[in-house]
């Protein structure tokens, strides 16, 4: 659907969508589900599409994901609303470029996995405009990636955590917030920290762990013997270790002193749990893992994944 | 089906199966899968099962797993082929009390997913009559135990590992791999050593890093708020944590130096990853990451889990 003709936000039908025109910065996986989940609720009018390279803007265009492929400095000359869904690394560039450009009422927002470093690229990229940036962090992911899997129910009944900065109006915050709702998210703040600290320990540790393990078997001189013996356990607790070393890399360096602290937690339990093994206490073992079966069974009744 | 009429091991119509009689100790997900398959396949003739608890031996014959409940000695009395399919902290006491009724043909094999301790047990048990005993290991499990869980498709394309003794005969150790065969598993030998090696590297580490981990986010003073943001990378990788407390205390043990041996190495690699991060080395975590993405990659386009 070309809207052009019926000026920029507004669908040739008439009333104006509440969000306006939306640009997405990335428009894979994350962003190109943002896209089409808020195009399927009626939230958005024109969408255009921003990014590095030109293939993957041309195959969202043909998946009708965007209206328009446009330069940064367009995206921010048209769009009232803009989430940039890049490698956290590319966050204060992409401001630096935007920023001047940005319509006075315009909201920009972000996906990225870590927090602290985004807000910290906001101030400098941004300066006294910084309360037109929103940090956000869509709690979904998926192994698949680029525009094609993008899909318009990526979001719904995930989790969605905002933190918001001292500079943003309270109108800014509920905006955001009807945004991620309208695409099926749960919506929760709270400061970046404790953003940063709580994703270290769900999300970065375990994918560290998972990988450090897959390296160890790997690197084993029997590995192909231990791997033909690999079950469905295996398979599960190794499966995030397929993902993009690029991306996990850039998480685990800005989110660095957060995984490292929460390291040092895990080795400690670790030796613990060791120790106990080691010196063939069976209670010790058996409250050990029971306490861990106990929390495991709470949570997956609980989190409805 | 009662076949009692027939005798022990013959169908009502005539051709005697080629296993005979069946007797399965312990009627859960393991043991009556066993049973199911083979009687599906037609391998068997008479099924009986024994074991502790009357409830699950009245379930699994109500669900048509086994034909009778039987004590052991008369499951040793009657049967030509027996599985036991209990802890393997049980096999040993289990064994004295067979050992001495069973038929001179008759095959005994295990499920346990150690070897060396059954081996040792099976000679302690046994004594001269050890050659018919053959050690084995279906990989196979699920979240799911009891009889109710039981189906017979469980072990299709499943891998089962034989650690054959030295007193086992040929045709002993072939008669077993058709057993399995005929429940659609892939059927492997090793030395008991080995298995024990590379379950500790592949099956057991992983249950004892994943119980480690979800129990150190459990205890976390903000553990709500943490598990709040976990996703499916966290549902993956701690799902087997869940298991059942009882029954890998009892592996833990029984394979303890082997898992002690093996949580040294993964320490190390874990400790060689963190230095990498501490030490802000993009290259060094890049690579570390890289590498278990492409092993664990490779892996899941061969494993066909």
């Amino acid at each position: 659907m070309n809207t052009q003709d019926a000026g920029p936000g507004s669908p040739a039908g008439g009333v104006r969508p509440p969000l306006g025109v939306l640009a997405v910065v990335g428009v894979g996986l994350i962003g190109g589900s943002f896209a089409a989940a808020l195009r399927k609720s009626g939230a958005v009018g024109r969408v255009l599409g921003a990014g590095r390279r030109p293939a993957p803007l041309a195959l969202a265009r043909r998946l009708g994901l965007i209206d328009e492929a446009v330069s940064l400095e367009e995206a921010a000359r048209q769009a009232d609303f803009i989430l940039l869904a890049v490698p956290v690394g590319a966050t204060q560039s992409i401001l630096e470029q935007i920023g001047p450009h940005l319509r006075p009422h315009a909201l920009v927002t972000d996906a990225g996995s870590t927090k602290a470093d985004v807000v910290a690229a906001a101030y400098a990229a941004l300066g006294e405009r910084v309360g037109q940036f929103v940090p956000g962090h869509p709690v979904a992911g998926a192994e698949a990636t680029g525009p094609e899997a993008a899909r318009d129910d990526l979001y719904q009944g995930r989790t969605v955590v905002l933190t918001p900065l001292p500079e943003n109006t309270e109108a800014a915050r509920l905006r955001l917030r009807q945004a991620w709702e309208a695409c099926g998210a749960r919506v929760v703040s709270m400061q970046a920290q404790a953003h940063d600290a709580a994703l270290a320990s769900v999300s970065h540790v375990p994918h560290f762990l998972a990988s450090v393990f897959m390296g160890q078997v790997a690197a084993a001189p029997d590995s192909d013997q231990r791997m033909a013996l690999a079950g469905t356990g295996f398979r599960d607790f190794t499966r995030i270790a397929a993902g993009s070393p690029e991306m996990w890399r850039d998480i685990f360096l800005a989110n660095r002193q957060a995984v490292l602290d929460e390291l040092q937690q895990v080795r400690a339990a670790l030796e613990q749990a060791e120790d106990s093994l080691r010196r063939r206490d069976g209670q010790a073992l058996h409250d050990f893992l029971e306490r861990a079966a106990l929390a495991r069974r709470f949570w997956g009744s609980r989190s409805g994944l």
